[in-house]
């Protein structure tokens, strides 16, 4: 497995690979890697003929506020984890090597799609995600790029880009990887305590509550909000950050479910907020 | 000569054309084109495979008060200069091609390149040529993009965001193509009466009065700024927009010329605003 720290031995190493008319995966991660992202490698490992994983924890999708600093970092553990894939290249820069001194260049997705749900509480967190996956997908020339659908909101965001931008990359969103419990896999997930791990399996029965409802006939976007809501709120430990549904992937405001919807949760677990979603009508089982 | 006016027909056409190895060149224009775009495309003739024109008046660079609507088209005309040269192929689409319904990303160029010389005096300028040349970039998977050295600050400002998001484009900059007289080629010259044309040369002239001062010895930034603009004001039809010396390519203020600078300005004539520039210290002669 190939390591590349800097952006010109990365650009050589692809620039090859095309030239000999190779198909490229990237798989971008902020590290910390657990069995969501490697799901995420395995699929561009049976689509593409070359898998790049990048690890960098990008600083410019932080709010100061944020945890960029704490976010954990174990570059020999996921590199152990990526080689079981196995993954053909990591990209693994240090931040100047990303945003080196004079860079002032960032790709702003203006529309409402990023100024709900994580937009809302999060500002500048889509400019810093859009700006990263585009020098990611640039560096790696890839043909396909793999996001998980755990961040919904995120692959809506991208692939507006990529079409806005007419990038020549094409998006693949893979379903949610959950532990048994139920647990959406993230790399949050190691804040929590035995007790708040516990508390946080409230996220997908919440989620598993609305979609049973919706299965059963409930179409009103309220009640179903209002359902999900009062699930969780049964958990002490829970402070909602939001419950909301949209159209899916327009991510539009409706009343209604009578097409894909995107029922989407953030919840506070102590210090630790997670995230889960589920597609109303969509292809994928509940979690 | 191809000509394309859908992103999914130039996207298969160069597809195809990387699959076999080529090497693409591409030459974005306004149309209403004149011997400096056509230098451009004989470079691009010359340094790539295929060259790939594109004729789009961008909405997105215009300010409302701005000539988007009057700025001249002239398709058919421009094919046969093209055909000169010769190009490969010509991409022309409609705005609503380029950005259809929904249509949210821009790429902002956020440092204070932008903000001074051209950018100063038409906001959001940038911030379209920008997007445009990004998406054109990425449609025609350019190994190498074409300028003209008239548009100086673009070119900077082009070389930033590529070098920023790591577009694996080269971008190449030419030299200012001129008329006999001196005016540097432009789309806009055409709205120049015979009397404004007599009057426009004060242009280039001032300028050739810049460098022959700064090769005789002066180089006091204020110096040679207050020489130009004294040049300009002898003609009564002349109105001074700007007259700057920033280091090029970084377009930093100096304040004497010790190291390439740009010496650059914006006149408007009549109703006609027209810029021309040379690089103090650079490897070309003045016009």
């Amino acid at each position: 497995m190939k390591i590349f720290r800097t952006v010109r031995d990365i650009q050589a190493y692809t620039k090859e690979l095309k030239a000999q008319g190779k198909t490229i995966g990237l798989v971008p991660t902020m590290g910390a890697l657990h069995e969501g992202h490697l799901t995420l490698m395995r699929e561009a490992r049976k689509q593409t003929d070359i898998v790049i994983a990048s690890v960098f924890v990008n600083p410019t999708q932080f709010s100061p506020n944020e945890d960029y600093n704490a976010y954990p970092r174990q570059f020999d553990e996921d590199c152990q984890k990526m080689g079981t894939v196995p993954v053909d290249a990591v990209f693994h820069p240090e931040p100047a090597e990303m945003y080196p001194a004079g860079y002032c260049t960032y790709v702003n997705v203006e529309g409402d799609i990023t100024k709900k749900l994580c937009g809302a509480q999060r500002p500048g967190h889509f400019r810093g995600v859009a700006t990263v996956v585009t020098k990611l997908m640039n560096l790696a020339r890839a043909d396909k790029a793999f996001f998980g659908q755990k961040d919904a909101q995120q692959v809506v965001v991208v692939k507006r880009f990529v079409a806005d931008l007419n990038i020549p990359t094409e998006i693949v969103m893979v379903p949610i990887v959950r532990e048994e419990s139920g647990l959406a896999r993230s790399s949050r997930n190691r804040y929590l305590s035995p007790e708040e791990m516990q508390a946080a399996l409230v996220l997908s029965r919440s989620l598993r509550a609305g979609d049973a409802a919706f299965r059963a006939g409930q179409k009103s976007v309220a009640a179903l909000r209002a359902l999900v809501k009062a699930e969780i709120s049964k958990e002490p430990m829970a402070v909602i950050d939001y419950v909301d549904i949209y159209s899916f992937p327009a991510l539009q405001p409706i009343e209604a479910v009578n097409q894909p919807a995107l029922l989407a949760i953030a919840v506070r677990i102590g210090k630790t907020r997670l995230i889960d979603n589920v597609i109303l009508g969509g292809d994928e089982t509940c979690c």
